[in-house]
């Protein structure tokens, strides 16, 4: 339906956002906020017909689509308020000291904009982490122009969203170019957005070899740029002994939802699960079971992740020593994930690297370990991940702080006594963890702190107050939070 | 003298340096602040034997060393009391909204430490960019163990500074691996330590062709690690017609200085200045002239950056349309650089890429354009540099905006009307600028913002008040910054 764009197109396009950034970099924190908050409205104007397209292409149910819009549209507000308040920019002030020797100069740092964004869109959340997604509103807040390469399995629906940003872009005079939307099914139009020398830096959503290629390229270039690739993650979850014995049935039913919720098509969902084989884990398998049984497949977003999910799954079930816990009883119908749980011995895990992969979809594997000892090893041998989870008592973790370090040593979000999938747009946020889960363990891509992936510091030294960026002046005009001379001082207060 | 180390060694310092990770994260703030301050009174503990040796090594005069020892303590002490005030682990504390449809739970982030750090010293700063310069203090800030790699033109000095280390390492109770320090002249062993599983971050201060390969080598890792690499910079200077026209002869006498201040061998030595050539250039010309004719040749830090500085400086002024200036009148002695001045239209600088190569020495290139347009044209051909400067006049600055954009872009750090030669040690700091002078644009390496370079952030979600870590309890028992909902809090307040 969309044809992919040519070399031409994406230099003329690239070209636009570089002049686009020359302008849209000196617009005012308010002028950039208000800018995300018309998109966002911009995005509700669109209407029903936008979760009908949607749903069209994404198959995903009309609630989750309406919550993922609010999402998306919350997303856009609160980053424009972060925008605003301008802590996101690390003013730091030292006053100059001449009498000092040799003299201190006087020395203001503030973050300024890296250039035009390239993002790669999710397939798995039209909306929230795509066109006007989380990559997008942070650029847009850190003063970068954003070139989107839509999905191509939910093209209309990014048309739409596009459409939407060009109105409010216009509608909020901002500079032609500093929003490009473009389509690419082959490789190719990717590689060539991510080596174009007006593109500084990239987002990115999706699989782990789509996100480490991009990382790959990028820093092959002859100037090298960052890329954030939020890539994949099995989120392990460990059932602690108290915990267990109080509440494995409970535990059980908690995680067949969080298992099977929007088909397990969530870049946090629970892909491991590890216990202490004992009488408690077998209640949990036993009611974990019982529950998937009962759960209906969902639809899964396209043929392409469907058929991705059926081989996976069947790939990840063949290996030796894995069994078959429990499948849900519907009949399997073409393009429905069909949910799953499997269970192996720790020893079978930790030596076999095909079992830390995602299997994408509502499917976990169960590892039994014989002792605590044997799930501290399970846990030094999984790979970086978005997230962990301890199931446990206060005691649990006072009495296990060997299990507890590992664990924390391989996540960016380390949660107790809950569930991974549901992510806060906050700004204590963590969403990135050690490699390969993303690219970058030091950044994230949801809460304030994310606009930060698209910004570098810049120092003053020496300027006279009347000729620095407002952002630096004296008198803090625009009333942020700054540290001065290493105290963090009020918005109220000047210098 | 001293023999590379094998690759047995390497892997055993590397294993020393993991299991010490994990003893030494768990240090206070404070215990890690009581470390640092220990390194610093033991590396004046040595003497004026350190200088000594120094010395006869790095061939500075003894009044630099002096200071830069004292730069290093100061770094240390300093680097101590930012990582005891904690604002650098930029904690963020969202409380819970239970009665949030869903419910938002409590998330408190902080950053943790990434592991150890190797760091590869600078030939120019035996003392404050090597064995315990800002790299290595930096990274036992944030928690993580650091093994050096000697620069084997100082190896007998690192060796030095390397005993205080471990003395005060040893005075202070720290783990066993918390420092290591090896030699090693040949690449494999940088290529060792930067592939080594147990590695998870490096520093490097050096040139461009050393850093480079290092960013590779960490990119190709099966698990990419993060490298800030501090490369090359001729650090342009731009002078400005209304500033020259009432100080064209003050400018060149303040430059003469800069350009030749320790042999021209600082990271930020101007090695470019660009005028527009008119009668004030030409008397900014004879007049650094006279300077430059009259300066005497410095002792370089070793043959090979001398045998380095022949070679380019003679190659420099071997390009179509470069003409010399002035030099030294003095007779070149071995191993002392002469102090150059070379100048060529900006046309030849703009389409020959030799030019933008730096000279490491006491050399430096004027670029004549004929106005402003081509002026700004040059500022458009530069890449990445530490600092940019402009000599320049409050009005220059306001006439001007396309000139200060394009010399923005291409800077970390951004001057007015002084020298790029001195890099105060302060929180406002920028010491890191675009790529080819830097690998990583979005971090520093002087000021305690550049702990963050091996420290990433956890999120800990739904934890009791009592597990989680001290930075993040409701009470603030270490009294430090946070902010807690979205609002700075002081010190002194709880939640």
């Amino acid at each position: 339906m969309f044809t992919d764009a040519t070399t031409e197109e994406i230099h003329a396009v690239m070209g636009s956002a570089w002049k686009a950034f020359h302008v849209y970099r000196k617009c005012s924190l308010r002028q950039r906020a208000g800018f995300m908050r018309a998109i966002a409205k911009e995005i509700e104007n669109l209407g029903d017909e936008l979760l009908r397209i949607a749903g069209e292409e994404t198959h995903l149910p009309e609630a989750r689509l309406r919550n993922e819009r609010a999402r998306t549209m919350y997303q856009l507000t609160s980053y424009a308020d972060a925008c605003e308040r301008g802590e996101w920019m690390e003013i730091r002030i030292d006053t100059a000291v001449p009498e000092k020797n040799p003299p201190k100069p006087d020395i203001r740092k503030m973050l300024v904009p890296l250039g035009p964004v390239v993002v790669f869109g999710a397939a798995n959340f039209p909306f929230a982490y795509s066109t006007a997604g989380g990559d997008t509103a942070t650029a847009f807040a850190a003063g970068c122009p954003v070139i989107v390469k839509a999905h191509p399995a939910h093209a209309r629906t990014s048309e739409l969203v596009a459409s939407a940003i060009v109105k409010a872009a216009v509608n909020c005079y901002m500079p032609a170019g500093i929003f490009s939307h473009i389509h690419g099914a082959s490789f190719e139009v990717g590689k060539a957005l991510v080596e174009h020398p007006h593109t500084k830096a990239v987002g990115f959503t999706g699989s782990f070899a789509g996100g480490k290629q991009l990382f790959d390229w990028a820093n092959q270039r002859k100037e090298p740029i960052p890329v954030f690739a939020e890539m994949s993650s099995i989120n392990p979850v460990f059932l602690l002994a108290g915990k267990m014995k109080s509440a494995a049935a409970e535990v059980a039913k908690q995680y067949a939802g969080s298992i099977t919720l929007g088909a397990g098509q969530f870049c946090t969902n629970p892909g491991l699960i590890i216990g202490i084989d004992n009488d408690d884990l077998q209640i949990f398998i036993a009611a974990i079971s019982d529950e998937i049984k009962k759960m209906n497949p969902g639809d899964m977003l396209n043929p392409g992740i469907f058929k991705n999910y059926v081989e996976r799954r069947a790939n990840a079930l063949s290996q030796e020593e894995v069994e078959m816990v429990a499948v849900s009883v519907a009949a399997p119908v073409t393009n429905q994930g069909l949910p799953t749980i499997a269970s192996a011995p720790a020893p079978a895990f930790i030596n076999n690297p095909l079992l830390h992969q995602e299997v994408f979809g509502p499917y976990s594997l169960i590892i039994r370990c014989k002792d605590i000892n044997e799930m501290i090893d399970v846990a030094k041998h999984i790979e970086g991940q978005l997230t962990a989870t301890l199931m446990a008592t206060d005691d649990d973790v006072r009495n296990n702080d060997d299990l507890v370090e590992a664990v924390k040593d391989i996540c960016g979000r380390f949660i107790m006594n809950g569930v991974p999938t549901g992510v806060e747009v906050c700004l204590g946020m963590q969403h990135g963890g050690p490699f390969p889960s993303t690219t970058d363990a030091r950044f994230t891509s949801v809460g304030a702190d994310a606009i930060r992936r698209f910004a570098r510091p810049i120092a003053f030294q020496n300027w006279s107050n009347e000729l620095l960026p407002d952002e630096l002046k004296n008198e803090n005009p625009l009333g942020i939070w700054r540290t001065v001379n290493d105290t963090p001082q009020s918005p109220k207060g000047g210098i």
